[in-house]
């Protein structure tokens, strides 16, 4: 059975709350695992990164063996179905073409004052991603990860991936190559992410991290932040489904099911104004997961996360949609524009009946890579800002110095910052 | 003794590698002791708010003096200088009219698949802002973390700033007047930080923090971050001067100072290709310090932590001002523009000889809260996007995803997700 809510019942809103404050994430504490890791790393350089892998990926990691090499590249491509290879294509060029229109623009101006102003965009010299590695290995997410970093104009791409035993998914070195990655090495967890920021035997530091991982991965990123950037952290995938009763219940119960598939973490919820609709698509799910070749996680997900919430009316919905700031949002209803200008908070809204969420996993365009577990309050899915820095621009000459100066001279001294209204003063006659 | 580096001798690159790699910011690891105030802040609420502002601020909280009210905005108004107040506006107006220019477009198109494609920004619904407090209260800094959320159109902004013995600093509560600040509250340290995360008695949760701190603080910024956005985490302050000797000595040393004096860890670096000219900088420096009322903060942030580089000429500065990726550069020289386009890394750049930094702490509009601590590398300033998000919008029909679908399925199938595939293929004919 899965959680069933009915905005018109009296407890509504404390079933609701219980249901949305539910920690999906596991939340060990990893931190000091980390730390040490990260440690180990700074200090021992490629003799730790050699230790950790043999342990965690079982496999003797050396210099001769770290980075993938052109030719193991090649070898990795002819073993991809040429089906896929085209499939892989059609979607890198249309993830690149979307990316493009984000490219933002410099500005400079001078204004009234005389005060030249503005800023200027710089993509950063080198990001690293990170790719999970072993079952869940995705060569979609290297290019999701990849290309915004590529479009930005980020010189130098390193991947790090897991390569259990040391075998590494040859659809994810072909994504790799068609995403201008640069440098592609064979490890995983912690101590990739501690190598990328600080460096390691060959590996030189990056500036940026980017790319999804377990907890460990997670935790590693959080603790590297500030010695470079990071994206957001993810956590366990969730789509939140608004559907009328006109939809084809076999279509919405797939779409609940293709995040459920992702981790027995992931979370599924339907939010629709027809009690009977509920039960055909409850129905159809309890169907498609008897069939499902991935029934233990969808199952899980599906009773354990999910829920269906009947509403009296489809109004209700942005209220309850915010609330929960879903990464994925999908508007099953005859006038998604409509409902589309009532809410503020998700990362992606795929709209309409004929929108399944998974085209946005793969070839629709908008990053993949977006903000879980309601952080859409306040992140944004993954863009080429996430690989570039804006500087300020300031200029003045000496009559718009006369005129804005002393106003920050004025601030300066009620400030106690005696030193910052003397350099302005000493260029004031 | 100030550090001087001559980039011509033999061991410029190693003694040069060795001055930046320093750590200028004491580094003791906090992290278990914040994340037993987070913890006593989200199990006792205000009880715990109470019991540690008792121990580290000298006061006793409640919930009737937490908030400050609209009568002691009003009175502490009153105290202040009418031409400090004047500066204040002078400065809200220009930091508002530049940071007008930051807000981001939507965006739509129908692509040449028929998939309707695009995004749109929204606002934070809440944010937090932390203001240091006591002898370094700025005012300044309130409206340059402000300014932006209100002009991203944040509908709470929240600031909480320590208020030692219970006092609050009446130019920076007229300053959280004119930036837009719903609620005052006199709470400080990591657990004003967890207050504003996750809610502490009258206080609710907000989206993004943002604000400077000491390492408390920015540590608990650190450990909040994924439950809510935050901004970098500040280091300590830095200014790169790229001078030719055509300078002011006094002009330059007085810049040089402006950024020494907020504190011991402070750094200041000038580089210049004239030899003379930085040895009557380096006297200049020694002779303002002599004089200044800050003299013990000053000269420990110039004797310890900075350095004069002297190049053979100014083509030699990119490579070394990217290295540094520097807070504030400023480019005192002939022909800035030409150098500006060398330069990368870089949080605001002060063009020419009539720019001192200090206006951009204070009136010229671009924000100060810039990356510290060769951060620049990869980090901006703060900026209106930082209170806003995107949501990435997508929308096919039967026949734009008849065209596309197809691959998705087809990568679906090779990641081994059938459920993705299938949420595809039940919509095909």
């Amino acid at each position: 059975m899965v959680l069933r809510l009915d905005s018109s019942s009296a407890d509504f809103a404390s079933a609701f709350e219980q249901f949305i404050s539910k920690d999906r994430d596991g939340g060990a504490d990893v931190s000091a695992v980390v730390r040490e890791v990260i440690n180990k790393i700074r200090a021992d350089g490629m003799d730790a990164l050699a230790e950790l892998t043999q342990k965690f990926d079982g496999f003797a990691l050396c210099e001769a063996n770290l980075k993938i090499t052109d030719a193991e590249i090649e070898i990795a491509e002819k073993q991809c179905r040429a089906e896929d290879l085209k499939a892989l294509d059609f979607a890198a060029d249309r993830i690149r073409s979307y990316h493009l229109k984000q490219l933002p623009k410099d500005e400079r101006y001078t204004d009234d004052m005389g005060v030249t102003l503005g800023w200027r965009w710089n993509a950063v010299d080198a990001a690293g991603l990170y790719a999970p590695g072993g079952r869940a290995a995705y060569p979609s997410s290297v290019l999701m990860n990849a290309i915004p970093a590529q479009v930005a104009g980020v010189g130098r791409l390193a991947l790090v991936t897991p390569a259990p035993g040391g075998e590494m998914n040859p659809l994810v070195l072909a994504a790799a190559k068609r995403a201008g990655i640069t440098e592609i090495y064979r490890i995983g967890g912690a101590q990739a992410i501690a190598a990328l920021a600080y460096g390691a035997g060959p590996i030189a530091p990056v500036d940026v991290i980017v790319g999804p991982g377990n907890a460990y991965v997670a935790e590693a990123k959080r603790q590297v932040f500030g010695k470079v950037g990071i994206d957001s952290i993810a956590g366990p995938s969730e789509i939140l489904v608004v559907a009328d009763g006109q939809n084809e219940p076999a279509w919405i119960a797939a779409d609940l099911l293709s995040q459920a598939e992702h981790d027995p973490s992931s979370q599924s919820i339907l939010i629709t104004d027809d009690a009977q609709f509920a039960d055909r698509v409850s129905n159809a799910v309890d169907e498609q997961i008897a069939e499902s070749e991935r029934k233990e996680i969808t199952a899980a997900a599906w009773h354990d996360n999910s829920a269906i919430i009947v509403v009296g009316t489809l109004d209700e919905a942005p209220a309850i949609v915010d609330r929960i700031a879903p990464e994925h949002l999908e508007l099953a209803i005859e006038a998604p524009e409509e409902l589309l200008t009532k809410i503020r908070h998700a990362g992606a809204i795929f709209m309409g009946r004929y929108t399944p969420e998974a085209v946005g996993d793969y070839v629709a365009g908008p990053d993949h890579v977006l903000p879980t577990v309601h952080s859409a309050r306040y992140a944004s899915g993954l863009s080429v800002l996430d690989f570039m820095k804006r500087t300020s621009i300031i200029g003045c000459d000496a009559d718009a110095l006369a005129r804005i100066g002393p106003a920050a001279a004025t601030l300066a001294d009620a400030e106690g910052l005696p030193s910052h209204a003397n350099s302005v003063r000493v260029r004031l006659k």
